[in-house]
C-alpha cells in the first residue's frame, strides 16, 4: 500500500483548514515530525489509546464509528484532566487497501475533530490487523491539570449523564438481537464530555473518564487519593436507555458497564452552584451520587440505608481477546 | 491479561528514576494522561511510528531488538529535526502474556532510554497481534527545528555514518545465511543520531533520517525544498559490512537500503569547518556526498562524470506485508 497516498487521503478528509486551527501545529503532515506550539503558562497533557478489531470493537463494526471512537475515547482521557484538546497523532494499521472503508473511517474521525478543532498533525500508516493507536495532545493552564488524587472527605461524587446504556447495548448485540437507536448510539458514538472537562479545571478535585465502568474507575480515584466513598444507588441518574430493567440488572449496568466516557469527578460540598452553572453552560446533566469518606475503598447504599455488594467491580464491555 | 500488572512490569524496568529525567514529566503513568512542562522558547516536536510483527520484523525477532528498534526509529524521528528527546508513549499490542518476552523486549528499550535520558510517560496496552506504536517527544528552541524544505542550490549534501549495511544483513538473512555479528548489530540496533540531529540544528538547512534509503529520503527533501541534487557515487563512504561486492550491487544497497537511521542533510558548501568540529564532538564520520543543484531530482554520477541509472528507487527493507 502506498503510504503517501494514503496519508495524502487521511489528511484531505480530516485536516482542518489552517484558519480552523485551534493552537499552534506550525508543522503538520509531511516532515519526520511534527512541531508544535505550547503557549506560555501552560503545561501539555497527553493521551495514548489502542483500538485492536476483535477485542474493542467486533469485526464488522461501521468504519465510520472506529474513526469517531478511536478519537472520542483520547479526547475523553483529555476531558478528563481538565485539559482543551489541540492535536492528535494517528497510527493505522490496515489489512487491505480498501478506499471506501478508510473515507468512512477518516469521515467519522474528521466529524468529531472539528466539532472540537482538533488538529490530524502526524501519523503513520503500516500493513496488518486492523488497529489504531491515537495519540492526542492538549493544554491546561500550568497546575490546574485535574488528576486522581485530589479526593478529599467531605467532597461531592459527581458523574456526568447517565451512564450504563453503553454496556446494555452491548450486551443486546451479544444476545443477537438490535439495540434501539438511542441505545447504539451511545455504544458507538459516545461524547467526550471536552468542554466539561475544561469547565471543571479549578473546581474539581479529582476526575476521571467511565471507560470500565462507575465502580472500577471510581475505585482509582479513591486508590490514589488515599480516601473511601460512599454511593447511593437510590442517586443513579437512570437513561431511558435502561427502562424496564430490575433494579439490580440496572445497577450492574451503572456501576460496571463499560464505554461511556462519562466523566465522574469529586468537588468540594458547597459547590451546587458551580455544578448548576456548568451544567446549563455544558447542556449536561450533573448529578452528585455520592460522598467521599475517609479510609477506603467504595460502599454502595440502597435507598434503606443498607450496603449493597456488587458481586464484579470489573467491567462489561467488549472483549474478544481479553 | 490485567492491564496494571504489566504497566507495572514495563514502568519497573523503563521508566528512570526521578532525579534522572530528561524534563519537566510532571505526571507519568498512572493518570488518564500525562502532564508535561515545556520549557519557555522551546517548541514540542512529536514523531509516531508502528512496529508490526511479519512486516516490520520478521516472527521470532529478539524481543530485546523489537523493543530498542521501536524507540530508536522515533528518537531518529526527533533527531532529523534536530530535537532533543525528553519522554515517549508506548502502545502494546501483545498476543498473550509472557513475562520473559516482556522483560526482554523491556530491556532492550529501557537500555536505549536510559543513553539518551528519555522517559516512559504513559502507554497502554492490549491484547491483539504483535504490534507496537511509540510516540516520542522533544524540543526544540522556537524555530530552530530541521526541516525537509530548507535545501537551497549550491549546499552541500552529506550523510553520517555508511549506510547500506542494515540491507545488506536482511538480505543474506533472507537467503536463509548468518550476517557477520557486525552486520546484524546494524540491522537490529541501529543508532539513532540523537546528539548529531541536536548539533546541527542552526547549521543544516535540511534533514531526514534515513529509513527507506538514500535515494528515496533524499528525494523527499529535493521534493519539499524544490530543488534538484548530483551525488557522486566515488564518495559514498564504504561500510566494512559491504566488502567484496561489486560496485552496482554496492550502489544498490548505499542508495536503496532501508533501516539504517543514519541522517541526510544539507549544509551551506562553506560549512567544512563546522562540519569537522561536529564530527569530532559526537564522534561519527560525516561525508559530503554530492551537491543540491537548480531544478529538480536526483541525479547520481559515477568517477568518470557518466549519470549512473538506479533501476528502483524504492527501498529494501523487511516486508512481509505491504
Amino acid at each position: 500500500m502506498p503510504e503517501f497516498d494514503l496519508i495524502d487521503r487521511l489528511e484531505r478528509i480530516i485536516c482542518l483548514p489552517e484558519g480552523e486551527l485551534q493552537s499552534g501545529c506550525r508543522v503538520g503532515i509531511g516532515d519526520d515530525a511534527a512541531v508544535l506550539e505550547i503557549p506560555e503558562g501552560q503545561e501539555l497533557v497527553v493521551s495514548t489509546d489502542t483500538l485492536v478489531e476483535g477485542v474493542h470493537f467486533p469485526a464488522g463494526t461501521p468504519a465510520e464509528s472506529i474513526g469517531y471512537k478511536a478519537l472520542a475515547v483520547n479526547l475523553s482521557d483529555l476531558a478528563s484532566m481538565g485539559a482543551k484538546p489541540t492535536c492528535f497523532f494517528l497510527a493505522l494499521t490496515l489489512p487491505r487497501e480498501d478506499a471506501r472503508w478508510l473515507d468512512e473511517f477518516s469521515a467519522g474521525m474528521a466529524g468529531l475533530a472539528r466539532q472540537w478543532r482538533v488538529q490530524l498533525a502526524g501519523g503513520d500508516t503500516t500493513t496488518g490487523p486492523l488497529s489504531m493507536t491515537i495519540t492526542a495532545l492538549g493544554t491546561v493552564n500550568r497546575g490546574r491539570a485535574l488528576l486522581r488524587s485530589g479526593a478529599r472527605a467531605g467532597d461531592l461524587v459527581v458523574i456526568s449523564g447517565a451512564p450504563g446504556v453503553a454496556a446494555r447495548a452491548l450486551e443486546i448485540i451479544q444476545a443477537g438481537r438490535e439495540p434501539a437507536a438511542m441505545q447504539r448510539k451511545a455504544l458507538d458514538y459516545p461524547q467526550p464530555r471536552v468542554d466539561l472537562g475544561q469547565s471543571l479545571a479549578g473546581l474539581a478535585t479529582s476526575c476521571i473518564d467511565l471507560s470500565d465502568g462507575l465502580a472500577a474507575d471510581l475505585v482509582h480515584i479513591l486508590d490514589q487519593s488515599g480516601v473511601g466513598a460512599e454511593i447511593e444507588l437510590g442517586r443513579l441518574p437512570v437513561h431511558e436507555g435502561l427502562a424496564g430493567l430490575t433494579d439490580q440488572e440496572r445497577w450492574r449496568l451503572q456501576l460496571s458497564g463499560g464505554d461511556d466516557y462519562e466523566l465522574c469527578f469529586t468537588v468540594p460540598a458547597d459547590s451546587t452552584p458551580e455544578l448548576n452553572r456548568i451544567s446549563d453552560a455544558c447542556d449536561i446533566e450533573l448529578t452528585p451520587v455520592g460522598t467521599i469518606v475517609q479510609g477506603s475503598g467504595l460502599e454502595l447504599k440502597t435507598e434503606d440505608g443498607a450496603s449493597y455488594d456488587l458481586a464484579s467491580t470489573g467491567y462489561i464491555h467488549f472483549s474478544g481477546g481479553e
